[in-house]
């Protein structure tokens, strides 16, 4: 028996992206991995599940040291038939990313890649996503390894808080080292959106989203500040939604 | 120009449901009722977006005091499109559902029906999703109906504190009225999956998601508990993911 800590991997953008090909290789220094990955990108899938259709697994690569399946379902499917299906033990951590592209601030609650951690969380196994903000295939991740590394070995040595995982973003690669860490908020911001309209062949109209974020909260503890000054930003996020502090004035709704 | 509060209604089942018609007819006596719902049913869909492929809309019923849409995409994309592109002010309330199922506890995270109330609190409008225990396509709405119509009433006339929206949700119908509304945390349950392994007729094997909730909080203040009781369950919900309780134990990571 292994005495290695058990490392599940999983991502949004798909098992052949760049940026899960460099969490899989900061991982394996750290226990044995198990890859559970999206047959093709699933970005934007927040924590949807597949209910009413049937899952399909493809073994990637199976061997004695290293294991790796694309699922056709979301990354929240990849963690859940991992867990339920094919893994003979609980992990003693999942990794998700590296995503292509930021799911700091709001962008959290409509990332597959952070839901991945979130329901990783759900099942009591310490859980972090790790975010790029450069949507670019050929995104340079180089600069992410040592904080990667770094969260890794913090979150095998000391667990996570019960019902949290981690939100990790990375600023765009400047061509030189980011400034460190800061454990952060989540920034109150919000996606304003256009939808591009457009006509098919047969002048019947379809959509496109688009829109940009637009962020108004310019406190000095939040993660868009702190990837705005170069720093990787660390949110503990939690999937308890509860409003506690809005209880006491619905009772009169009783 | 209208005095009246501008409503709209959507849900997951898709815009044929019996839930959401209940909810229309019930909305429609308390303001002015627009209706941008998904095409198909899109449970479990979670906060997901459509990114990588386009939206089509179909006008079902369009009149002046009336109008009516099919969306192609999740109940999320049916909240920004309406906002975006069909609204033509801000609506003073969202209604979701009346859901075919449960939304209490952790559902709350894969449901479609709450995400797009989540997603009307993230644009600042005051928002309600609305489930009834009851999976049935014939479940039995009319017990819901004075609660609901008491909740549209409290909402328009109070609002609700910023950043949060309300997860309603109704036990089975048991052939007599409910006992009340109770004011609710979140239980912490989890739903403990299985997946069904199958062989298509080419030997390949497939998956569908089976599982039970299991609950192990029982304390008398959780959404689970006023159901089993008989009661309303309402849970304010926010899209804040932060623990902040969490913040100052990861400092040394810093």
């Amino acid at each position: 028996m292994s005495k290695r800590p058990l490392i599940l991997v999983t991502n949004d953008d798909g098992y052949t992206a760049s940026g899960i090909r460099n969490l899989i290789d900061a991982a394996k220094k750290y226990g044995d991995v198990i890859v559970v990955a999206p047959d093709k990108p699933q970005s934007g899938m927040g924590h949807a599940i597949t209910i009413n259709n049937t899952l399909r697994l493809q073994e990637i690569e199976v061997n004695d040291v290293y294991r790796e399946y694309a699922c056709s379902g979301t990354p929240v499917d990849c963690v859940k038939l991992a867990i339920a299906n094919i893994l003979k033990r609980k992990p003693d951590l999942i990794l998700s990313g590296i995503n292509h592209g930021s799911n700091s601030s709001i962008s959290v609650i409509y990332s597959g890649t952070m839901s991945a951690a979130v329901e990783g969380a759900i099942e009591g196994i310490p859980s972090v996503g790790f975010s790029l903000c450069d949507y670019s295939i050929n995104a340079n991740f180089s600069a992410c390894l040592p904080h990667v590394e770094k969260v890794i070995k913090h979150v095998l040595e000391n667990g996570l808080e019960n019902g949290t995982c981690l939100n990790v973003n990375f600023p765009k690669y400047k061509g030189e080292p980011y400034k460190g860490i800061k454990i952060c908020r989540q920034a109150k911001a919000v996606w304003i959106e256009k939808f591009d309209e457009r006509h098919d062949p047969n002048g019947r109209p379809y959509y496109w989203l688009t829109g940009y974020l637009q962020n108004p909260d310019k406190e000095n503890d939040t993660d868009e500040f702190a990837l705005s000054d170069y720093y990787v930003s660390v949110v503990p996020t939690q999937y308890d939604l509860t409003a506690y502090q809005a209880i006491q004035k619905l009772k009169p709704l009783e």
